[in-house]
């Protein structure tokens, strides 16, 4: 991604208190971590425990704390700051506004919107966009090819990126990020085995974002048998995760990479579900809970619980278990041995 | 999903022989559990161990088995039916039916079918779908943005969700549901490594659906190497499932969220594969077999096999381990403390 | 999918050398695994060890080794070959080009570009593709509702099969391969918690696949926090994999379905990661590392070391410890008899 920042510039973004060591003639066109950032590059010391790779770093420019005292090499330049990471973040936030200038507002000639539906004139609706009849659309962007159902609500300020489906019925709150590809309000997965089949059972609930939730590529979001799926204020959701029907998430939820939540499953507020991780159907995990990557739930938390492996043991222990679980090869034949002590032990004893 | 019944619509629906106990003036607007419901909600009684739920539900009307005794609140209604869930599903399915009226027959005119693609006259053709080549569509329904591969069949009365893609000569059976999202005849995974690189395999073969078979939202089914990958009449697969080139898939299977089934394994009929779960390759799983949710299974399983864990013990055995796992830090002690006890009692031994 | 193929042509692709035994008059319509095929059916000796199954086959033609002495049946017709894997392998190969052939050069009336895209003239854009503004694409080949983000850059002879998504800024290289569905460019998964929510860190890098790359079906590849995600050379990866941001993988990688690569971990060349295996973040995977099946990595691994497991064991101690954990109920019991054993010993031992 195409940039080009002057020094000036950058000590514009980082504020007034920076202060300048050496020198660095020419502009800045990346941005790199020390032992990776080249020639032309910005680097930073965020984590005091790289500080050693200062010294190699062939960044031009290096945002430090102020508490480093080494001096730069010719032809960089060191600026420190109070807060590098904080400085950093500045930095990016203003790049990300020129590599990514407001959408243009409109309907491209190519969408297609029902005429029973209502858009707003702030919102920006991208090539081949669909959306339904009797569906709302706030001052919302939509990139390419999304699908917005019938009677479904975007809220305003809510980014939807290319080719996501939104279903019929399905609201979307205020200041969400849909990433590509996710589907929110797909069917849920309810069947009765009946007359020698599962039929089918009748998903005539929808789905609910807060507001300010972000949703990752490829993620499915099933829409509640009945009333709705909630995802609540803030909780933010990671690639190709599972969410299944009634499922109530709470606020300021994390929900990683290809986790999977069954369903009417509930979770309070700022729980942590790791990579991988699945919890099952019908259960309540209290807020602040820690569910570890890779582990399956099958039973209520409560708050603040912190659990790892497929059992959902509680953390200490499970990392206790799998450490014996490497000595249990040496623990076999210590006990081979005891039982032959023990032997031995009882023959002389008898014949003692 | 908004929707109004009156009383006398219920009634209606859930049949003639329903008992009306106590008076609620007014229409039905929703349908929530016992806990969650709020006046102008539906509620009822499905399963026995919620029946003290009963008495402190909100909602304006509960549907009740004949054998509830309790009186209801004022401006609550009780209505007791022989069989409180298939009421439910009864007016559920009323209220799919007017939230859902049957697509509006005909190509959108966003829409591009190729000149030598055959679609019904009785079919749907959403916007901006595109029909490729030679294929066949019966009196199926498209959504929005689906794309049909040429050569490509389709069956009278599937649903194919938004942004579906089946690929070139797949074919898809009659009554099948496909959400959002899902992929039909994506290229098998198959290489040689040869000439230090590893070389695509042709996949030439394709994707069979047979009669009702459901695929979930960002689901794949491969194509096969050669012939085709094939899923059973009535096998349900929910979302984000990945089934590999040549898989076999019997009748009435249920493959659940986020399972997983390499390339040329075979699935007997009714089998069930919780959520998370993985087969591996090339292997037999007879009829009736259950996989537990997160289990990942690399040897063949016998009929009505019920398996868990990563490597797919039987369930009793894998559930005493998880038991007996616990107590293996305790363990550990209880060992240190018998080789001490047998140490010393050797020594007596030796000595007494 | 549909293919007739006459035995002289089938002679002609295998070579010269093939020797013919039997006689099959008409032609081959399909190909089948020995147990599999079918009268019209062409099937072959791959793999020795099913050897004895070649005698039972209903396949109307057999590719054989030179080694096999049975002689065929009643309108059957052996051809044996130096080599029976990379004669199918040609014939797989001709019969792909029959059923694929190339795809039409220019842009589909329906697609839209930019007028600040440069298409190569060489290019097939399918119906509904969106092409964005800076955009550049080489000779490839993208079928229907492909999303291309600006300033993206495509190579030449790569494939993008129906509905990929292929983000802003993004850069993809000579020869891939994307299947359907599949996102290159979601945003990184990245936040800072502050002021009581988790607020979104800018997500400035794009994602870089280098040459012959294959991405499999709804598979998502996240932008990096600034630099490239990056995918090297020749790496295949599978269905619904997910990739974090800044991830990078080197050559030659397998990266096989619902497998999962945290943030800014590096793999090195060669390195295999098996089925729903994860990988924890800011980790160093070694060239030829081997991860099974439903592993969970939480440390950086050796080159060409081989784990498994929920912890990332080695493999040979993984397995021990499984057969091992299946004898831990009879362990337990053991212990319970020498706790009473040594118990009595100690009795007697006193008494004595």
């Amino acid at each position: 991604m195409p940039f080009t920042y002057s020094i000036q510039r950058i000590l514009e973004i980082v504020g007034d208190d920076a202060q300048c060591f050496g020198e660095y003639q020419g502009s800045i066109t990346g941005i790199g971590s020390l032992s990776e950032a080249v020639a032309g590059d910005l680097s930073f010391l965020g984590n005091p425990k790289y500080r050693e790779l200062v010294a190699d770093s062939a960044a031009s420019v290096v945002l430090l704390p102020l508490d480093y005292t080494e001096a730069p090499k010719a032809k960089q330049l060191y600026i420190k700051v109070e807060n590098p990471s904080y400085a950093l973040a500045l930095l990016c936030r203003d790049m990300e506004k020129s590599l990514q200038p407001p959408a243009e507002v409109g309907v491209h000639p190519t969408a297609f919107v029902d005429l029973d539906a209502v858009v707003s004139p702030a919102a920006s609706v991208g090539p081949f966009c669909y959306i339904g009849k009797g569906a709302v659309v706030g001052a919302a962007v939509l990139e390419a090819h999304v699908s917005i159902g019938k009677y479904a609500k975007i809220g305003d300020e809510t980014h939807i990126f290319s080719q996501v489906v939104v279903g019929d019925y399905c609201e979307i709150g205020p200041r969400n990020r849909l990433q590509p590809s996710c589907v929110i309000g797909s069917d849920g997965y309810g069947y009765e085995f009946t007359k020698g089949a599962h039929q089918r059972v009748p998903q005539i609930g929808n789905v609910v974002t807060e507001a300010d939730v972000d949703v990752g590529a490829n993620t499915s979001i099933d829409r509640a048998r009945f009333g709705s799926t909630v995802i609540g204020t803030g909780t933010k959701i990671d690639n190709l995760v599972q969410i299944a029907h009634n499922v109530r998430i709470g606020k300021h939820c994390l929900i990683i990479g290809q986790s999977g939540i069954s369903g009417s499953t509930e979770l309070g507020d700022g729980v942590v579900l790791a990579g991988q991780a699945g919890v099952a159907g019908h259960l309540k995990i209290g807020d602040g809970a820690m569910i570890a990557g890779g582990a399956g739930v099958p039973h209520s938390l409560e708050p603040n619980a912190k659990v790892r492996g497929p059992t959902g043991e509680p953390m200490m222990l499970y990392n206790r278990i799998m450490v014996l679980q490497r000595r249990l090869p040496d623990l076999f034949k210590r006990f081979d041995k005891v039982e032959k002590s023990i032997e031995s032990l009882a023959k002389r004893d008898t014949h003692g």
